[in-house]
């Protein structure tokens, strides 16, 4: 049974992108299925408005309740519906491996100010963000959405190994890697990595992982061994 | 002057992608240039390899540090240099404004397990992050990073008060959005919205953006007002 991804947009068009092709784009109408809907289709006037100006006042406009709940009842798609916002939760690998192991998921992409907070409510959609920054809308935030997902379903990977061993899966980030030639511009392999030994190897790699993690993001560090010395 | 944006990638067909539509597409150009290198052009052997295994053992494979060094060096994109990267400094609205302020930007995409340290380290490149996530390549990452800082281009947005209104431009989360119809689903629009006092209104979207960051997001809450008590 394939994972069942639905995304409601203003923009059709930026899908599948550059889920078409690669990993993902290999996998697609296999190991998953994706259907887009424009919003606009529910719209009910001549226009085809989706949107009007915000209650209270305010620049920009607001994508309307009414419109927007029509789409996603037409829609049915399968699983937990996201909505793209900076206002979510914030998008990780665990809720990237809860939802690869459901059956779906249904995500909308916010544009212009805001959604109409109704819809939000009577919809139950859950606002996920894949970061603190602004987006011209949620298409590209979907887009990463379905990449991390799609990518942990079975069968997408070819190699089951390399999806425990990197960063996140232990809350700690990748140590360096190397490859040939073994020396360019005068710098060479660290020797560790040389020599064949694999017990050195392992514990070079876990103490340069460590170290880094310490270093860049000592939040992940300290949510995994808590009051441990940084060396 | 045009910002000047520079993309090195195995896969060139995903650009401009998303960023071909919309806003970012309507200014593309104009206020911002894409020029999208293939790294495989850079290779030197007949197979135009780009990887090899990772030198001391393990899983997946590694991009070699003279064939992207060769992509980099031959590019010679403006701005900094960026490697898109689950081990990076998280990017942040503060970051795109740092970008939208210079000349331009120049990122790589990592594909496979990881990129030689080695080019990492001689040719400065700045690892970033979009979020706790993993994604399948840096493609979709140089997408988030460019969407949001070609909005922040002068004269890219229609409404500069958009810009600086939305959340992360104080810390705070947006306060909830309402718009016609007034009534929906039995559910009515709150009355503060449509008294017309403008006071009251500011008041009521402050409260709500206020209590909306301490319970979604402690974390930014309290970078913002250190030891105030959350009501």
């Amino acid at each position: 049974m394939s994972f069942a991804a639905t995304v409601l947009t203003l923009y059709p068009a930026m899908f599948p992108g550059p889920l078409g092709m690669a990993l993902a784009g290999r996998a697609l109408g296999d190991k998953w299925t994706l259907d887009v809907r424009d919003i606009r289709d529910s719209a009910t006037d001549r226009h085809r408005s989706v949107d009007d100006t915000p209650a209270g006042g305010g620049p920009g406009m607001v994508m309307r309740a009414d419109v927007l709940a029509r789409a996603i009842d037409s829609a049915g798609g399968a699983g937990p519906r996201l909505l793209m916002s900076p206002r979510g939760r914030p998008f990780d690998q665990t809720l990237a491996r809860d939802l690869a192991a459901g059956p779906g998921v249904t995500i909308v992409c916010g544009r212009f100010e805001g959604v109409d907070e109704r819809v939000i409510e009577r919809r139950g959609l859950i606002e996920v963000s894949i970061g603190d920054y602004i987006l011209s809308g949620g298409e590209i935030g979907a887009l990463a959405v379905l990449d991390a997902v799609v990518r942990l379903l079975p069968g997408v990977m070819g190699n089951a190994t390399s999806a425990d061993e990197e960063s996140f899966s232990d809350d700690l980030l990748e140590h360096p890697q190397y490859t040939r030639p073994a020396e360019w511009e005068g710098a060479p392999i660290p020797p560790v990595l040389m020599s064949g030994d694999h017990g050195k190897i392992a514990a070079w790699r876990r103490d340069a992982r460590l170290r880094l993690t310490a270093a860049r993001r000592p939040d992940l560090f300290e949510r995994r061994i808590p009051g441990e010395p940084v060396r």
